[in-house]
């Protein structure tokens, strides 16, 4: 079997067989294929597409791509949510600990944030001590004793993807459909659930924006996640605005404490009801609104709120900064942002806020960027709401003083401000099963 | 400007500016862009094609890559042809001493066969002591004195097309009509002659295989050609089937000097006398007609064997091999292919039997291979011929025996016989101007 063929094959509109797939995604995993020839392909695919079956074997191939964990000690049903990516995404922080402390096992296997999008594991990582490598005896014994545990991807997880991903990230070839569902599910897949929620996050802060698309890329995950004898529901969310208030690490972790108190944003808090309740029921507890209302439960009583800092604890991390989130380290710089005009805003771009929050230190522009654990920035004002000339619209933080102007600048170009207040928008825009 | 901007606009149809070319081009020539963003560029650019600005701007663009030499030191016209590739094309061998003779200026600087195409230099190299690098000095001065001297092209000569060609064979992006036409048109415009006459191979031993396909990309150099300033034409030929009757390096040198005495096969003397009369005919020498009979008569009166065995011997070569042919050396072996059947050679497949003359050791598949030089075919037979069962239809020539069975078994898979007699095919089927 040659590389060029298959160039060649998929240049001139043919399905490519899984032997010829398997050759191109060992050849990519073993380096036995230049860069060269990887990039001429993934642009060939992004013309020409890629079948179900073509994706779900490039999909399958990619999870048996890296070292395999074995699972099968875990006891119980074990279940996860992957999210394709937002701003102000602190959902994993709240549904994880929800769902396991109603039973569920919950061995996540997280990124790490890259340009707009931040990372569960970043966000972990700005509580002093909490370790996010651990060996898998380590990680399958927590889970076992726990329900839950949250670790980093090592670097055999996968790898094809990541190689993939660098490529595609430089050559314009992530925007492809069936690529993304391949890199998605090729790493959910190897972490091996029983149950899979997706949340496919829709607008402006996000790959995917139109409601269409999302629609579609779920449909093609979803049925690669059947295809592997998955339970699996994809939700397709709301990503024109920002996920609560807090964007950036140490503050999403506050806000995510704060919702497992019950008192956390309305619109985080539903969304993040809506994912546990799906996980749930796909792990047979019930209805999805049955299942919505015991995730509510574990609020109110505080036993999502004990499971995190048990788990927090467990893991390294200081279970003082989660009993009480004000001992988090503050960032040494505070700006206010205000308003430049009066009305309603009107919409925000989120992924501008997003790349807002990168430049004042909370994200990584490389996978080489040291991240600032409290910069970020926190909304006063969202969508819909009204506001006055000089009122402050968000507090932005950093421990480097110069990188206000430049991301206040962003917000502000960001945030649209019209007289006319804007209609409502849906949360969850649509369940597909 | 970033590679990653120019990918994603060809990406999504738009045309790249004269800037964005250059800094393409640049970053090829000097590695700045690394392969992977160059496959995944070329194969957008396969997709999207190119309007005629972009590829003039792109021609330019590799012409103006490499080191120049300067040929303004040649008194007279300047004027060469040029190939796109065929099988027993030796008709530069032929038309060079033509219309040098007549006073034209040849400042030739050919490539090395690949592939199932010969190369001119290497048919030259199978003359004993014959010298394919001069220095600039030698070579104009050699110009300046006889006319014509052809020479091996430097590896600095349009260096961005070498790289260019090198990805594109690895990563099935040669088939693109303007990619093919600004490596072409690239290093011919970086020779810098006045007066251009392409030569459009068409049909089973070529690139382009329709004549409609081959006209587009005879349109657009020809306008390329135009645009740089130059007098250009160029002749859409027959290559369904070789050009005379000899495929191989000192083969074909031999069935040249045939042809320079006016004993050459009928469609090689028609089309070298086609394309001499119409380089003529730019350089102002008179009617196409007129110059065609003028270059006959180069022929007929020896002038034109003369100037190749000038050429010849200036350029180190051994004369007396000019002289007398049959004293080139000769293979250490010889096959004779028989028919198995009875009837007409309806149609062959020239490409086919230019790998099998490869195959005999006559050509190369790498740039590192060496070449037998007195290997390759004779044909007996061609289109059109009639032939018994047992007959020979071609002679095969190498130093290695065991490359005859292979050879032979392609040669006769790629003629086929048939009752009925095929008709007559044009040898020009159009001349763009």
């Amino acid at each position: 079997m040659r590389m060029y063929d298959i160039i060649k094959k998929k240049r001139d509109g043919g399905e490519l067989t899984r032997e010829e797939i398997g050759f191109f995604i060992g050849g990519v995993t073993d380096g036995s294929i230049p860069d060269y020839q990887i990039t001429a392909l993934l642009m060939a695919i992004y013309f020409r597409g890629m079948t179900v079956r073509e994706t779900c074997d490039l999909t399958f191939a990619v999870r048996d791509s890296g070292e395999k964990v074995d699972f099968s000690a875990i006891k119980g049903i074990r279940a996860d949510k992957h999210s394709t990516g937002g701003v102000g995404d602190k959902t994993s922080l709240v549904v994880a600990p929800v769902v396991a402390s109603l039973g569920l096992k919950v061995a996540k296997m997280s990124g790490r944030g890259l340009g707009h999008t931040g990372g569960t594991v970043d966000k972990l990582e700005s509580i002093d001590g909490f370790r996010t490598t651990l060996s898998d005896e380590e990680f399958i014994g927590q889970v076992n004793g726990i329900g839950l545990a949250i670790v980093g991807q090592s670097k055999q997880f996968a790898p094809a993807d990541k190689k993939l991903y660098a490529l595609r990230d430089v050559t314009a070839t992530v925007d492809s459909m069936p690529l993304i569902a391949a890199s998605i599910m090729g790493k959910k897949l190897a972490a091996d659930d029983d149950c899979i929620v997706l949340d496919v996050k829709t607008g402006s802060g996000s790959f995917m924006k139109s409601v269409e698309e999302s629609r579609a890329l779920a449909r093609l995950m979803v049925d690669i996640g059947k295809s592997a004898g998955k339970k699996i529901v994809a939700l397709i969310t709301n990503m024109d605005r920002p996920l609560g208030y807090a964007i950036g690490n140490s503050l999403e972790v506050i806000e995510a404490v704060e919702t497992l108190h019950g008192r956390g944003p309305e619109d985080l808090t539903e969304v993040c009801m809506t994912l546990a309740g799906r996980m749930l029921s796909l792990a047979g507890y019930g209805t999805p609104e049955a299942c919505m209302q015991m995730a509510r439960r574990t609020l109110s009583d505080g036993s999502a709120f004990r499971k995190l800092l048990e788990a927090v604890g467990t893991q390294g991390g200081d279970p003082r900064l989660i009993e009480d989130p004000g001992r988090f380290p503050r960032a040494k710089f505070s700006f206010s942002v205000q308003s430049v005009s009066e009305g309603y805003i009107r919409r925000v771009d989120t992924e501008e806020y997003g790349l807002a929050s990168l430049a004042l230190g909370a994200g990584r522009n490389t996978a080489e960027d040291k991240i600032d654990f409290s910069a970020g920035i926190f909304l006063r004002k969202k969508t819909g709401d009204h506001v006055r000339k000089g009122e402050e619209i968000a507090t932005l933080y950093s421990s480097d003083r110069e990188k206000f102007a430049p991301a206040a600048a962003k917000l502000l170009a960001a945030t649209e401000i019209g007289s006319e207040r804007p209609e409502e928008e849906a949360l969850v825009y649509d369940i597909v099963e």
